[in-house]
């Protein structure tokens, strides 16, 4: 079966069911209760083309905050001609949550474009030019010193509610956050709370608690968040189903399943 | 004299000046008539920190158009939650207009992230991984085949104005525009109209006619426009100073200044 969200139990009532393919990254809506029989073997999507998208929309939101273009926007909205600070993005420290595929490619790009990028991941990675840190002392370290945080973690019951009041409170003054992994990593009244009262600059957010944002919403008309409506990596009908096939293949071939998700670690 | 925009006939009163040193990398309201004398070597500023802070915002700009933020910002507005189509970088023809030290560090930045990248200027240049072309026939070219097209051009006689509906109207039906350069170089009631009826997607405009844009200008309020209040390459007093009291030096020391402006090309 290849499915994104499909309804609880129905892939239980297949008969002969060998593999479930996601068309998503992150598969957190497929570990839930019920959706999915315990020992079938689960695969992410794990295509560069996705990779890509993410990467270059990170780029751009960490640029638009690194150059206040939400802070403008509003100004423009009052009709206000007020210049802000800028400065160079090798002055501007850049933290990401998330080291997987997503994670790291984001972090080598923004490397690229000057920022200096520190990263956090539940297990110790390595890569070059990027300061990686792992856990909760080393999580710490990035909220403390990230002026832009990106958040591309896996929703796991550990990353679940992870930027809470407590963990807003320790990015710099006046820092940004951005969110493209899933809505419960944030806990959506402490954003608003470090926002309006914490010293939060501003929010660019692509993924929500509840998709689509429900109507009245305070994120709505919040004058410094920008929301986009969860569009940082669609899956691409044509790449994805290149990868999914190719894996199937293989399989069908003998070859180990790639990128099967590790059912206790959650991604 | 080390000077922005001095007051017309403010320069000729000082006994025995030998240079006029800009502190703006664009020197056209320095060769508006009986600013300055006519013999007097002008030099503009050429500061790499300000060539940095250019094409961050540049490649911020074009990654904010490619993944239509203004236009989710618009729909955020009205609570709209919908998805525009997306496609990478790749795809997404990006023109750039001027080629001098700003343009082509531009160009250059947007071609290592993925963008295929071409340049128009006055004389022909040859930058790797940019195609680069001159003259009308060249300009055509660019203006029919960019997604994005980026005016960095200086303004002179010839440039003033460059930007009228006809050559809006030769930009592929969606494209959108960024203009860094200076406001005249775009007749504003001719964007207007190409955005509300020719089929232009948006712009993000760092530079008008009239700066600070007056209270009540249709830009302010346009959905499809992010205005920001020039800030694309401000000046770093600290670097400025390094760079403008470097040429002195060796202007004393008795080598040729550098940045020299060519006074009958107006840049």
């Amino acid at each position: 079966v290849v499915t994104a969200t499909p309804e609880p139990k129905a892939l239980a009532a297949i008969p002969g069911l060998e593999v479930v393919f996601s068309i998503n990254a992150g598969v957190d809506a497929l570990l839930r209760e019920d959706v999915l029989p315990a020992t079938l073997p689960l695969v992410r999507l794990v295509d560069p083309a996705m990779t890509a998208a993410m990467t270059e929309y990170v780029l751009g939101a960490v640029l638009a905050c690194h150059r206040h273009l939400p802070l403008y926007s509003a100004q423009q909205r009052q009709s206000i001609w007020r210049q802000l600070p800028e400065k160079l993005a090798q002055t501007r420290p850049v933290g990401i949550l998330g080291l997987g595929e997503l994670g790291q490619s984001a972090a080598a790009r923004l490397t690229a474009n000057g920022f200096p990028t520190q990263g956090w991941s539940r297990s110790r990675h390595d890569i070059a030019g990027v300061m990686c840190r792992s856990g909760r002392d080393g999580l710490d370290s990035v909220l403390r010193s990230s002026e832009i945080l990106v958040n591309v973690l896996p929703l796991t019951p550990d990353t679940d509610g992870l930027l809470d009041r407590l963990a807003l409170a320790k990015l710099p003054r006046g820092a940004w956050l951005i969110n493209v992994g899933r809505g419960r990593h944030i806990v959506e009244t402490d954003l608003l709370a470090a926002l309006d009262e914490g010293g939060l600059a501003g929010a660019v957010l692509d993924v929500f608690e509840v998709e689509p944002l429900p109507p009245g919403h305070p994120f709505w008309s919040h004058p410094r968040i920008l929301l986009t409506p969860h569009v940082s990596a669609p899956t691409s009908v044509e790449t994805a189903a290149r990868v999914i096939a190719g894996n199937l293949l293989g399989y069908e071939a003998g070859e180990p399943l790639r990128n099967v998700v590790d059912r206790t670690a959650g991604y």
